[in-house]
């Protein structure tokens, strides 16, 4: 069985596996079903939510427990993606957390307020939610001047989680906005670095992709 | 040097890095500081959270990355925490994946419902958080009678950690919220299983343990 994707391309966490199922030099076919359908909750994600996956060994939910699951399955195909020593799979495991419980909240409350008016967003929310932002971000720009990827000398899983996030913020041409990233050289780089990777622009050049194509 | 886990028995998070170090045969020092002090953000998380860990050979923060890193090291003593075949690790990820996005967001609504006013919560914030959690435990009761453990016949640390939190709960007197437990008979069976391990009890009879003491 073909690798199957359950998701969007635009749901940054289904990008997240597709990504990572790239890295490790395998295809897949990207699907959508009705997330709230009994179809769905019954027998891939009782939550309702997308990315799911399946391939002939198994059917799992959750981005980062499916980017573990590819990375062990295919270990010695593609790019190694779990950190090559002990401490750099800590480090690794560190990130995933960091994008899911720092990360995100200021990232999606910072989107939804450009989202829900794109040129003329509420100061009201937009700054505090950029503030909250920016202070994390002063954090990744002080890992990132330590070390070029965030578990250490080698690309990992941290990296491929927060790929699509970047890749849509660097869009931004506001140059507010735009600070917001190249004010923190290392930071700067290291999206540069990871938005130009080949498994990145095959996903972006993928025929139902209409929100990352060029 | 002994493992020192900065941290309280009053954290959830940090009682489940304490539980994975002791159902790996491991000992630890308990350390509290100032999370708020230069020393800790420059030294231990930059995010000013509980728990932390150091050993010889690294400094770590992030609880189910510390447990990850704390499984692997000590892989070959105590009890195995990361499932024994690639699908039952897959599941442990997944359902530690679920403690973060679906257990602990209802979990800590209702928990601070009834903290804000334990001899009498506040009705209209404790009933829409507990029927939220309701239905996620409903799922949990589905998964549990479909296996012994979150992630198939052994325990992981998907097990490990909830049991801090179903700990306290499952302490609660009042009926009513007693009967969020109770009528979920597998929840309940895993849950008395969980709380019993050695490991935890060990953990609940510390010294400098107040909350878990029986
Ligand atoms: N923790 C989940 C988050 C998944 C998530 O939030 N997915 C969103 C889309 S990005 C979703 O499915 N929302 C409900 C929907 O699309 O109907 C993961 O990493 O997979
Ligand atoms: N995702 C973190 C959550 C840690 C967390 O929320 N810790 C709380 C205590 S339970 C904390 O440190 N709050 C700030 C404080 O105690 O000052 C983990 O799993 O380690």
């Amino acid at each position: 069985m073909t690798i199957k994707i359950y998701g969007s391309f635009r749901s940054p966490f289904s990008m997240a596996v597709a990504l990572a199922v790239y890295e490790k030099d395998q295809e897949f076919d990207l699907l959508m079903m009705d997330v709230k359908s009994p179809e769905y909750l019954n027998n891939f994600n009782p939550f309702g939510k997308i990315p799911s996956y399946q391939d002939d060994d198994i059917t799992l939910f959750e981005s980062k427990a499916i980017m573990r699951y590819v990375a062990t399955k295919f270990a010695d195909q593609g790019t190694p993606l779990l950190g090559s020593t002990i401490v750099e799979q800590a480090l690794c495991n560190q990130w995933l957390e960091v994008h899911s419980h720092s990360f995100i909240p200021p990232m999606v409350e910072t989107g939804l307020a450009i989202i829900r008016n794109p040129q003329q967003p509420d100061n009201s929310v937009l700054k505090p939610a950029l503030e909250k932002l920016s202070n994390v971000l002063d954090i990744y720009e002080a890992r990132l001047s330590a070390s070029k990827y965030l578990a250490g000398d080698s690309y990992t899983l941290a990296d491929v989680t927060h790929t699509a996030f970047f890749y849509i913020f660097n869009a931004i041409t506001d140059d507010e906005m735009k600070k917001t990233i190249t004010s923190r050289p290392h930071l700067h780089a290291w999206i540069q670095d990871i938005i130009s990777r080949p498994a990145w622009k095959k996903l972006a050049e993928r025929p139902e992709n209409t929100r990352y194509k060029h």
